[in-house]
């Protein structure tokens, strides 16, 4: 039963990182999230009590396994930020959750403390590579990790205006402009 | 008469970027942009036909406006960086429209002509000034391009979990980051 449970629950979040990715949180439908898990609106509410509590689940999910998969070296930020790449490739829907997030909550809630807390452990290991003279001090480290996010995201946040342009889906090319863009900033 | 048209359509595009802006395409609605306008929904349908109509009057608009203000400067592409930060801290909206634009819209319609044949220019503009030597050939024009407007909207994406840790909303210094940051990439 516990198993049974676990995998409800699990095919809900899938379900739901699919509708949330595709429409925000405004957007996404309750009903078609159950019928895509193969379940029902009455166990969505059973398990996350609402859409935002769903969304909260979803995405709290997909937080936990980019840090995961996506740890900081302070003392490697070109291969980090192609770590992150890597994630966004791995995981479309991180991106555009964390935009829907963006766009339809800021403001309106507490920052998130998983990402606050990872966010202040990366720029404590930043600046302690920059103390350490392993790492370049012409930027704080919280500008730092800014710029180094922010190149990170280049190919996931393309307009459709720039994707025409991008001939390619070259991933070790995408990723090599990543990494060595990051380089330039340390050089 | 002619007059009053103008004016009425005028505050129809700024309610609607309003409402746009902090709601998206399909959250916006209607009957409060024309509230807001002092105005009502015929002439929104007279004017614009539909909301999507209305969308793309406000995107258009405000696209123009970026391109008249920050026009690109191939040899001086950390101030090109530097222009189009201060054009999204004077209109905020532009990048929460272009946003929800990418969010909602992206692979489903045509990419927008005025855009598309702005990149166009600009990558060839970039092409000239690395034919020239005067800029790094390092990245090929479409990736330096892609760097440039990515890293010029270093501030305008931040996460509010991010937002938190800069404690200070000093333009000054914000824009000395990414002008400082395309120079990077160019040295």
């Amino acid at each position: 039963m516990v198993r049974d449970a676990d995998a409800t629950r699990r095919r809900l979040l899938d379900a739901a990182a699919e509708e949330f990715a595709a429409f925000g949180i405004a957007g996404a439908r309750v009903d078609r999230i159950a019928i895509a898990a193969a379940s029902n609106k009455a166990q969505i509410y059973h398990y996350f009590g609402n859409k935002d509590g769903l969304f909260e689940a979803v995405f709290h999910d997909l937080v936990v396994t980019t840090l995961r998969d996506s740890p900081i070296d302070a003392n490697d930020l070109p291969e980090y930020a192609g770590r992150l790449f890597d994630g966004y490739v791995a995981r479309p829907h991180v991106q555009r959750l964390a935009t829907w997030y963006r766009l339809e909550r800021a403001g309106t809630q507490d920052p998130i403390d998983i990402i606050a807390e990872s966010n202040a452990a990366k720029v404590e290991a930043i600046a302690k590579a920059q103390a350490e003279g392993a790492v370049t001090d012409r930027w704080s480290a919280v500008d730092l990790l800014g710029l180094v996010l922010q190149i990170s995201g280049l190919w996931s946040g393309m307009t459709p205006e720039f994707a025409a342009l991008v001939d390619d889906e070259d991933h070790a090319h995408r990723r090599a402009v990543i990494v060595d863009a990051v380089r330039a900033l340390l050089a």
